[in-house]
């Protein structure tokens, strides 16, 4: 370093030193006050969005017949969308778009859109999941807040960061996780942590809100973990290399499907007409409800016994043809359940225990599917605690690597390239 | 998005998705077996560093005449540094300044510079830390391996974070935080995933390798955690500004004495040998050597019972002293026994159970002087378990904002500003 630079950084710093604490400071009451304005909102809106859930759920379970109803639910939202949503249907793309370019605006209307279509595609048997509704409505409330305090650019897009943040810890009741991938969903390969406080207090917040308004989230446990032996991480490496593959083959399956439906079907409500129907004819072909809504049982059953070992590659086709028709929900429920059965299914082959493979890949094919592997790897610790910590980074950094430049938000930047 | 770029987007990823597979495989064949190699050295030199580190605090807790011979250690070690170091006295900074801009070589020599005089200083009853040293031989490998295999100039980059990695994972028994912290100590605000399986490798390996090796690591627990509740959270939020901001009277005062002692005394011999003669009538002066080495004893009450309050700020001022007058060794451990002592002190006065503020202290003065919350959060992880994960995050994320720019590593880019 020459002298002449060594003295320009000192002035520089020497400057920013004296002002610094002061900034922090206000950085943080700000950060504190959005943070926790979004956390309040999309925690209750969490809240609301899984009672309803349960009881959509319940209703399906209990009048299987409403199944028939699937095609003129997906008829109505594609309806309902198409006339009245204006861009929301981009879902969490149009989020994602926004915090990396952000020429757009994000409707309002997109909360309670998503909250209403995703209920009905759960109510009628569609098979989904939750935390692309819960990051949508996060993020809805984000650019509410950011419209009403005028906020420039730069904090729209932290506050929109929040929203997915808030949305993703408060639905799933894991709130550093949500932390992190806020953080982390934006850009594959980058991580920049102007956004670390804001989405913290936003994900922290959040979950505290949904529990206070008396929410449970189901819980599962790793149950005995290998000890760490050469043998024990090849295999676990094998499997996380097909963790990864797998979710590369949700993902394709899924925007390949999106892209056949609209070109075969340029009418929306025709569209999820078309594919509901379609939905129904398989699961009474197959004849059970194990893959239709979010597959809970079956992935409680994954962490206690042995499943179908092609139980995987149905949630797979289930969750890609409700998406692909336009049905409304999150694809990180499924990635669990096709996860956690797929690990179910490698337990027996690679001689490991079925729980332990279970929750690696409940973690793992989420993580090639999000390419965030931080984010899964703390998930899993909340999860599951941290006994099973070193696998389970593991897991995520190989998953991660393997799933390549794939996953399921096209509009995900590739910050730096993984090869 | 314009469709012309659209187009061009869709072009480069059609192009690379037919490659990138047998790319992963590739870089995942080649940064198991350099991260391997790496950990495989550093792992051993930490083993030995450690066996080397309990026989020389052993012998100067036995024969307590030996913090006579500090004065003589430190000339000793400022002659050899000066005369036959080459650039080895730049420490950590010669080797983040490697990664970030990479003129210099990092020369063989700095690792059994950097073992021989750190035993050195512990032997004599300096106050100093281990992760300087093994960050440094782990350094010194990764370069010797990328001469060796004639890496080009990106790789060499990626094999000194590995180097950091496994110096530091396997130092602590820490793989995990190991692997996060040379990833994220490069620079302020950014990390970037490249590094992200080399890195691993080598923590890892470089852990079982130490393990193999036979040595055991310390343990702490954080006992009973408080449940989460706004009184408390404020309480934690309270603590980690104070610790962020240890964390910068830690770093000043140390940097400030470097160049006080270089200032007057340019000649290094002088310089270490007045140093030492300063510790020594500091030591005999406040009468304990609780504030010599490692200060793994302290560390241990702090998490049992009342220690002195000012305990916190003696460490300080030793520690700064130690490294200030140019003897060798890291700063983290002293960080971990500063961070402890000051959470047990606060520990009355904000109502807190002791064991639990000080784990949090631990974790938190160490993450403002590193820069590095999530490395920080991932170590406070595989030490005390994940039922405080919540509260080590935001300790971490608080304490890591207040710290500001300062830190203990000056060759640390400022990659994103925190204000």
């Amino acid at each position: 370093m020459s002298i002449g630079r060594e003295k320009v950084r000192r002035l520089v710093s020497s400057y920013a030193q004296k002002w610094i604490h002061l900034a922090l400071l206000g950085a943080f009451i700000k950060w504190v006050f959005y943070g926790s304005l979004i956390g309040l909102l999309a925690g209750t809106a969490s809240a609301l969005f899984l009672t309803a859930l349960e009881w959509a759920t319940q209703q399906q379970t209990q009048y299987s017949w409403l199944l028939l109803f699937l095609p003129l639910g997906g008829a109505l939202t594609g309806f309902c969308y198409q006339n009245y949503g204006k861009n929301s249907s981009k879902g969490n793309n149009l989020i994602l778009e926004q915090i990396s370019e952000g020429q757009e605006s994000i409707p309002f209307r997109m909360a309670p859109f998503v909250l209403f279509s995703t209920v009905l595609t759960h109510l009628f048997g569609g098979s989904a999941g939750r935390e692309g509704t819960a990051v949508q409505m996060g993020g809805s409330f984000a650019e509410l807040i950011g419209k009403i305090f005028r906020v420039d650019a730069f904090d729209r897009k932290l506050l929109l960061m929040c929203g997915i943040s808030s949305g993703f810890g408060s639905v799933f009741g894991t709130p550093l996780a949500g932390t992190i991938f806020g953080m982390e969903v934006v850009a594959i390969g980058v991580v920049e942590y102007q956004a670390l406080l804001p989405c913290f207090v936003a994900s922290v917040v959040g979950n505290l809100v949904t529990l206070a308004w008396g929410i449970h989230h189901v819980h599962y446990a790793m149950g005995p973990v290998p000890a760490i032996s050469a043998p024990v991480l090849l295999e676990v490496v094998l499997a996380s290399i097909i963790f990864g593959l797998t979710s590369i083959l949700f993902s394709e399956l899924t925007h390949w499907l999106k892209k056949l439906y609209t070109t075969l079907f340029p009418n929306v409500v025709i569209k999820s007409f078309v594919g509901g129907v379609l939905l129904v004819l398989l699961t009474y072909g197959i004849g059970t409800r194990d893959y239709s809504g979010l597959s809970i049982p079956l992935l409680q059953r994954a962490f206690v016994e042995p499943v179908a070992p092609w139980a995987f590659f149905l949630k797979t086709v289930f969750t890609s043809l409700t998406l692909g028709a336009g049905y409304q929900g999150g694809e990180v429920t499924p990635l669990f359940v096709i996860g956690g059965t797929l690990g179910n299914a490698l337990a027996g082959p690679l001689h490991l225990p079925l729980t332990f493979l279970a929750s690696l890949g409940l973690v793992a094919v989420f993580c090639g599917a999000t390419n965030t592997p931080i984010a899964c790897f703390v998930l899993g610790i909340e999860m599951f605690g941290s006994q099973g910590s070193v696998y389970l980074f593991l897991a995520c950094v190989i998953s991660y690597l393997f799933s390549a430049h794939t996953g399921i938000y096209q509009s995900q930047r590739i910050g730096i390239s993984k090869s």
